[in-house]
Formats: C-alpha cells, structure tokens, sequence
C-alpha cells in the first residue's frame, strides 16, 4: 500500500471520474450506444458533453445491460480533461439536465488504477417474478415478471445450489468466438417475500444473456415442467441449449458492482484482462 | 353478534362483492368515471361486465383518488345478481382482461353489512419525497416527488404533531358547498428511509386535497421556509390557505383502508352516514 501514488491517475491531464448510475431500462434499447436508439450511454454521454462543454465523453462501463434491463448500481468511468472536471457541481447539474429515467447518483474522481470494467470483482443481479393470480403489483409491474402457475421456491433453490461455483455455462450463454464461457457464479439465491421471488445472482463476469438464460431454466423447475436437475446437467456443454428459455428482460436489475480495496485496483485490472479474453457482462 | 345474520346479504337476488385493488394512477385521471377519459372506475366496471357479463356493474370506493395518486391498499364494492358471480375464477379472470397498470388482488363475498365506503374505520396514505441531489430513484420515480432542498425530516415531525386529532381542516381542503370540513387525524407520521422521507397519513376520512395540502405545508417546514408552528396556526380555518401549496398527486398511494369486526359493519355504516354530510375521500 505504501508505494501506491496517493494522488488520484492523471494522464495528459485527464482525471477519470467514477459515475455511480441508476435507470429504468423500459424505454432504453440498453446500455451501449447503437446508432439511431435511445440508450443509457448515449444519453449520458451526450449529458456529460454539454455539462463538461466537451465534444466526446466516452464511458466504460461495469455491465452492459440489454435493452429493458434496469440499474441501481451501475458503475462506469470517464476521462475528462482535468480543467473540465468540478466534482462539488456534476451531480446536480447533470440531475437538471437527464431525462428522469436514468440518474447519476454520485460522481467523484476515481482512485488510481480504478477500471470500472476491469477491477471489478464481481457482479451482482437481481431478478423478481411474481406468481400471484391477480398478476404484478401495478406499482412494480415494469420491473417484475409476472408468472401465471405458482412457483415452488423451494425446488428453484435446490436447483439453484447445482449451479454454484466454477462452471463452463455455455448452455445459458450466447456465443461470442474466441469468448470462454467459464464463469465462477458466486451466488444464486432464491427468496420468496410474499408473492414475489427475489433471485439475486453473483458473478465475477456473466457471459451475454446468462442471468436471463439461468432464471428461465428455474422457472421451469419453480413450475414443475423440468426435474431439479435438469438445469446443472446442462453445465459443461459448450454449446446453447436451445431448450432452455431466456427470461423476458424487464425483471432484470443490476444491483451492485464490487471493486477491491484501492491498493488492490491495478492488480484486479491486470489479472482480469489476462485471464478473460471475453466481454465481461 | 349472535343476532347477526351469518349468511351473505343478499338483496333481490344480488351478492355484495368487496374488491381489492391496486392500481399506478399515473396514466389514469383518476378514480371516479368522468367522460371520455381513463378512470379507475371505468376501467374496472367494464372489465367487470365483460367478465360477469353484465350490461352494468356500479362501484363504491373507499377512496376517491385524484388523478395521478395510486392505491396499493384501494377497496371498492359491487352489488351484482348472485347467477353471475363465481368467486373461484373472478380475479384470474379480471387479472387476464385488465391492463397492467390495474390489479384486482382480491375479489370475495362481502360480509352482512360491508359498506366499502360507509363502513371504514380509516384511510390510510403515504406520500413519499426524495430530498437527494441527484433526484429520485429512476425505479421509484412515478411514485415519488423529488425536492431539491434538503428537508429536515425532524422538523416536519415536529409540525405534524400539531395537526394531530379532531379539527376543522378547512384550510387544507378544496370547500364542497353543506360539506364540514372536521376530520379526525390519527396519524401523520415522518419517517426518513435513507434518501426518501415517508409521511404516513391516517384519518377517519379526508377532504378533498387534504393530504396533498398537509404535504404542501410540511414541506415548507421541512426546506426551511415556514416555522414548526405554522401548519398547525391555521386548523380551525374553515377557508382555504391560499398560502399552502397542494403537493403533486404522484408521490401519494392509498395503502390501506380499515374495517371493523363483521359484527360491527352495519353500526358502522349507520354511524357514518349519521355525522357526515360529505364525501368521505
């Protein structure tokens, strides 16, 4: 720790700024910027432009979230000229000019070596279903599928646990070349609060469509059409299994990114990049 | 008790049906059926004569809700002929016909007696603010009022506590020609969750913009505007302040309201009808 530099990392006089991010993803075709769509990105770094009186802004980001999928703790990073940069001011001035579905909830200069992409240690999503009869609570309808038949928890846990741990999850995964597909899932937790389930999910890295890919096999488990085992016995395949169902987006929330202690940043960032030559989700 | 009937009441072949209802009033202008536009009570009679197959279906509501302000807690009922009605499929019915932003959680045989608006015991609401920079919460946003003032929540605690009881609340209400304007305020409680304050509000029955206008004037405490004394110096106004501001109707849900034991339904009802001449909201 001694030998890390106490002063934040300035490149050619660029401070990189942390941007902690919350959004509805219901009218957002996602995260990354795509020509002629509305997305998180895009409209946060066009924000950033005209606060910053900047002509780019180009933001890195903790996890790329498809279209319709929520954030309460995103995380992203930017570098903007150090001139530019007034940490008292950003937050509230960008509150004024956002549209109201996605705020910047918090916007410092980031610690040396900080990556929000590389250093962070792991992900975690949320995914809520509700099985009651009556259909969602209007109130959180656009950020909880609702499911007709009744789930039983207890076998969505019980699958749940065989999924734990260093796996290749190429069955719930969309394939990417020269992408692995080996992913350490940390946690799957299934929790019932009423008539809501509550499936929140831990990674280092999700591949793409993985957490909706893993919440669909469990569904089928939770409504009786697929055995406990169904869903581990996919583990290991390398290849999509067509039979397992993608989750519809709008139930999906990432919650929280964890990076390590400061000392800890630059090495997070060197080993990621090493060890993955994929997309971390 | 002994003397109550403990079969349904049932008058020229009709059954008494209490709903549960919960609904987003964002896209609805409100409860009450006004043509030509999306109300609650439009919405949920024609569902209920196309299920029911009716030609019309009346409901009573508990709670009046303006335009904007949701419910999680709603309650209505409906007298409808006994042939019709079959409780077994009623709400999966309602819940396949209504649009999302409106859920019938409930749908049983009411008790001797039940009055959805004339038996309350109590309303209650919440109203929920967001005093953070950053503005509210993207996924919370249709239900709370961002306020870009810090508000001291305990100051706002104070003056509530003098708004407490049985007082003529004439200058919190929008005035009904005949109608009183005494209500009994059981609760209003100030409670600070992290970056939203909650107000709960419970009353035997509340005028028009009463609760939105105990808002208004809290709020100017809580930002620093008003002294701690100056909500409660003007009860037993029977005109309207013109100096209190009506807060806007989406940070305010009807979450619950409150019946007595079945025995008490009907003496209930009578009471009520009694000492009131006005609208209960």
């Amino acid at each position: 720790m001694a030998d890390e530099p106490a002063a934040p990392t300035r490149d050619g006089g660029l401070v990189r700024v942390r941007l902690d991010i919350a959004y509805d993803g219901t009218d957002f075709a996602g995260w990354a910027v795509q020509p002629g769509q509305r997305t998180v990105q895009g409209v946060l770094e066009d924000a950033l432009c005209t606060v910053l009186r900047l002509q780019t802004a180009a933001l890195t980001v903790a996890g790329r979230t498809d279209a319709g999928v929520h954030a309460t703790g995103q995380v992203a990073h930017v570098d903007v000229p150090a001139e530019a940069w007034d940490e008292s001011r950003l937050v509230a001035r960008l509150a004024s000019l956002l549209p109201d579905d996605v705020r910047v909830r918090q916007a410092v200069h980031a610690p040396p070596g900080f990556d929000a992409r590389f250093s962070a240690l792991w992900r975690r999503y949320e995914y809520r279903i509700s099985d009651t009869r009556s259909g969602p609570d209007p109130l959180r309808r656009r950020f909880v599928l609702g499911w007709r038949q009744p789930l039983d928890e207890a076998a969505m846990a019980a699958a749940a646990a065989g999924l734990l741990g260093l796996n290749d999850f190429g069955a719930f995964c969309r394939r990417r070349d020269g992408a692995t597909t080996v992913r350490t899932l940390q946690a799957l937790d299934i929790v019932r609060d009423g008539v809501e389930i509550e499936c929140g999910v831990r990674a280092d890295a999700f591949c793409h469509s993985m957490v909706r890919s893993l919440i669909g096999a469990l569904i089928a488990v939770g409504d009786g059409r697929r055995p406990i085992e169904w869903p581990a016995s996919m583990l290991g395949r390398s290849v999509r299994a067509d039979d397992v169902t993608v989750a519809p987006a709008h139930g999906l929330t990432l919650v929280q990114v964890r990076y390590p202690a400061e000392a800890e940043l630059t090495a997070r960032s060197r080993e990621t990049r090493t060890r993955r030559s994929m997309h971390p989700r």
